[in-house]
């Protein structure tokens, strides 16, 4: 006879229409049955009563330690003359001297996210010569405050660059011994103004201290893709197939769907994944095809109201209706594969252990009202219950045990 | 001294940031006053306890007759060969066929516009040879049965066509009789491949019946560029200025910022409105530069999950918001902008009388949580309290008196 489980919830409609019964034990999945089997037995009951159970949602790009949510308003300050990326971060950091303090805009950001349904998310936290380790000591106490209630990664993000800010180097290592999971990089050709000198260093640390990489690239246009095509040789240079990504990647929106399609598939033969949020007012890499060519593909909310925009909910279901918005995307295997950049390629490209609904996975669900995903994705609901490792965590955007 | 009011507002928030009363008699504002004055006496009293008020938000582009919104998912599906607009609407009468009751579906889509705001809408109404007048007697009975809690125009839209429709001119001078607002068009060039034919008939109804006129305009590039001047022209030659609306205008997307200037002039000088929902995968009208040039624009959801796309969810704070993130809108005046779009611009478009928040002016308004405009576009509060003529009339996105 099976031993008793320690919860099981009942009737829960999986993304193919079917019913089941998911047992849980130890925060994983134990097993998944067929609801016209009899439910196991166990000591606690959770009745989906039919709701759709979805993975639980990969936030892969945000900012805990710069958004304002929660915070007073701070109106966005445009540069004096054009957008310019060394004066917005300068911006940046008037306005933060200005804000509450970071832990408390840190754990309302993580609040919002996990009520939407996020369980599992890779952050990036600025290093620099001015802030030195201070964020990243901030926010790795944050990760130990909620580490029963989300899975989070922190990214060594060299906001003020590598060569040109003296020490980052050294404080980028530094960060990665003190708890950051991987190394950051920031527009090596136009921030820096040394591609090679900015990679070196990159590359160097993840391969020192076994780290992956994700790096920051807005660079648009040939230069753009030049560096993409830089860091994917680097990459299997490296042997680091699978594990480095590129955030925004604007350039990949900026070329003919022939040179998308060759990038792509350098970028799929190099294991490079892509990070893009579906910006609202210029080109994006071309969702569709990088998938079609076997690049991992994934998503996050980026700024949350912070110094760079004041948009952004950290909701990850509404981000894939975005990037279906976006990428016109109407039928429904379209819809099923932006909400895909939510869960599976987030967690293919965060490369999460243990991630999906099937036996020895973790327990992490978010249960909503849709039929299927596509409603789901087209229709955004609200009303979630959000569950992590077995244990409910947050209910209509709420968390009835916020962790202290 | 003062007579009694009906319903007095007390302490609600105004977009400059003062706290006010607002006096209500027979639906409408009779007198807002600081709320540093004693509170004028009157049978009922709204605490709104310093929540932001806004007057109701102006829908100005929907489809009351096509939506599936609170039926069963329906799929799309592509046309065989490349988008065309012929097999999509032959995919629509498919669709429709196999729908719940339209009755049912149109009431099913007002109620979620008034849930989250909406007082005001513009709705087209599919015309053509083979519906008739069906769907219009339709709408018209839900127009009746809504009257008390919606301001509801309705567009004799040609969806078929005019010359290409044959009967569709009669039809639709006969729905103009029957109750439409407004004489609506579609893409003269590429759908009737006759501009002067199509136009002819459109303000022919229009001067003949007096009628306002909207028309759907998708073509894109030069030929787009071009319908839009003729259309222009004839505003201004048939002394109809103030009174023309362009939908979509893709077109005004696709041109250089020099281009667009001397367009938007003549758009603005030939007082023609356009309305733009900020599509999701292609040009459209560049919203601040023909603002700036006086031309007034405002906008709709369009469709909303039909046979066209799966997206929209009737709330125009998210469209302003969807606006400003396609627009590249960050500073708050943008923000209030793309706020103007669903409100005072939508009522401007719509030639709606009375409306807004001042003295005699219909006391339709939506009451939300956020600081200021900037907060509200930027947040998409969903607690939202609407009052139409004064009267509650949706809370939470419920409606307590749902119409019969």
């Amino acid at each position: 006879m099976m031993a008793a489980l320690e919860t099981v919830f009942r009737n829960a409609r999986l993304t193919d229409g079917t019913l089941v019964h998911i047992g849980v034990r130890g925060g994983r999945i134990t097993g998944i049955a067929s609801a016209e089997a009899t439910a196991p037995v166990a000591a606690g009951v959770v009745e989906v009563g039919g709701r759709l159970l979805l993975p639980g949602l990969v936030e892969g790009h945000i900012h805990l330690d710069t958004s304002f949510y929660g915070d007073s308003w701070q109106p966005y300050r445009p540069c004096r003359d054009g957008f310019d990326v060394r004066e917005r971060v300068a911006i940046q950091m008037e306005n933060l001297a200005r804000a509450a303090p970071m832990e408390e805009r840190a754990c309302h950001q993580l609040e919002l996210c996990i009520g939407h349904g996020t369980t599992a998310m890779r952050s990036h936290v600025m290093i620099s010569a001015e802030v030195g380790l201070r964020h990243l000591e901030v926010i790795l106490a944050v990760r130990e405050a909620f580490r029963e209630i989300i899975d989070l990664q922190l990214v060594a993000f060299p906001q003020s660059g590598i060569i040109s800010n003296p020490g980052a180097a050294k404080l980028l290592d530094e960060a990665v011994c003190l708890g950051c999971d991987v190394v950051g990089g920031l527009d090596p050709a136009t921030f820096d103004n040394d591609l090679d000198g900015h990679l070196d260093v990159v590359f160097g640390i993840a391969e020192r201290r076994g780290v992956p990489i994700d790096i920051h690239l807005h660079d648009h246009g040939t230069l753009g893709a030049y560096e993409i095509e830089q860091i994917a040789a680097r990459t299997s240079a490296s042997g680091l197939q699978g594990r480095v990504a590129i955030s925004h990647a604007y350039a990949l929106g900026d070329m003919t769907a022939p040179q998308q399609q060759k990038l792509g598939d350098t970028l799929a033969l190099a294991g490079v994944a892509i990070m893009t949020n579906a910006p609202g007012n210029h080109a994006f890499p071309p969702v569709a095809l990088l998938r079609k060519a076997g690049v991992t593909v994934f998503s996050g909310s980026d700024n949350i109201r912070d110094s760079w925009w004041p948009y952004g909910d950290g909701d990850m279901i509404r981000r894939a209706n975005m990037i279906g918005y976006r990428s016109g995307f109407f039928e429904d295997h379209e819809l099923v594969m932006a909400f895909d950049l939510v869960t599976t390629g987030g967690a293919t490209a965060l490369g999460l252990a243990d991630y999906g609904l099937a036996e020895g996975c973790k327990a992490d669900f978010v249960i909503l009202d849709a039929a299927h995903v596509p409603e789901a994705v087209a229709g955004v609901p609200g009303n979630r219950s959000v569950y992590k490792g077995g244990r409910l965590v947050a209910e209509n955007g709420r968390l009835p045990a916020r962790p202290a």
